[in-house]
């Protein structure tokens, strides 16, 4: 293969759905028609997606009691996650001209960094043009699940330090993704309902995009 | 106390004697004259002067085998550490007036990120910014110790990664320094001979400084 892969991201608050999708999708895009002869879907995410990348994912979600980062420090650190990933897995994966289904990219930067914190969404895009060298995806899902619903779901299970951030917190970071998706590069999922049907969402998306 | 402290940097390679003399000017400073009453002498340093930041360090020094960070990557894990030390340590003791002595800061980033790694340094000026709010040291004491006896030092106790990078990488380090101690802010103590020897020399720039 010749030709550089497809970068595709899920993105939206804890509780939407993007694992559960990205598992549907990284199942059917193999028999979709998209792929050229030869080509791997690769499933990845942030923060994590290495393992180096694994160690700070602990550093950041679970943090020794009374020991978090400042707000620059834990931006630095997604950032250094994402230096590492495009490094070590995104951008040589594309290269060989695989696919790649990302758990959360660029668009979580801005929407809880940038919508969430308060950093300046310009000083984002210089960071991480650093980190990532310039590296966007060819097409971002945003999940959109309400915020009660998505808290509602998150009661179910063990929460990490970013959903227990509060509501005020994640309503910021839910404004922010709906701003970002009206932008070039994204679409609009609706993430209400089965898991069948938000995934049949997801494939008549990608499939109109490419 | 009303007024800021003072922020005293030691910086220089690794086997350049830089914490024996910390400990040392800790000691010295609070019969130097130079505190006003009240004022303590602080002394941390750069990775890990934080709770937070040691666990970085860790992962700086100290990786995952076959795990090393990307350039990127690393660049932006020291700077999480300084947005942390800064905000948590640094700064708040210079505004309750105390002086504050640090092994390492802004100087290592633009040495071993800037001058070994090849990071432009308007880069790291401006990602320093970002991290540290702008905090600058009062005074950058440069410990010159010629390379081939800061590594015949080092052979007598346990490397850790950067002092494995080799040579050619110290060396380009070590010429950052140089170039770096020529700029205003940095005074350049001669690192050879006995401890005590070194001590008076530190002693001197900093009495002569303030």
């Amino acid at each position: 293969m010749s030709h550089r892969g497809r970068f595709i991201v899920l993105e939206g608050i804890d509780g939407c759905g993007k694992t559960t999708q990205l598992e549907a999708l990284r199942d059917w895009l193999p028999d979709s028609g998209l792929l050229p002869p030869g080509a791997k879907v690769i499933t990845t995410r942030e923060p994590g997606g290495t393992p180096f990348g694994h160690a700070l994912r602990d550093l950041l979600l679970h943090p020794p009691a009374g020991q978090s980062p400042c707000w620059g420090a834990e931006l630095l650190l997604y950032l250094a996650d994402r230096a590492q990933h495009v490094a070590e897995r995104v951008a040589p994966s594309l290269a060989a001209g695989h696919w790649v289904l990302s758990d959360r990219y660029h668009g979580s930067t801005l929407a809880y960094q940038g919508h969430g914190r308060g950093h300046p969404l310009e000083l984002l895009g210089a960071l991480h043009r650093f980190a990532a060298n310039g590296l966007q995806p060819d097409l971002t899902l945003w999940l959109d699940v309400p915020l009660a619903e998505a808290m509602a779901r998150l009661r179910h299970r063990a929460q990490d330090r970013i959903e227990t951030e509060g509501e005020a917190f994640l309503s910021r970071v839910y404004y922010g993704f709906r701003r970002l998706a009206e932008g070039p590069g994204w679409r609009r999922v609706n993430g209400v309902g089965g898991p069948d049907l938000v995934t049949g969402r997801c494939k008549d998306q990608i499939l109109d995009w490419f």
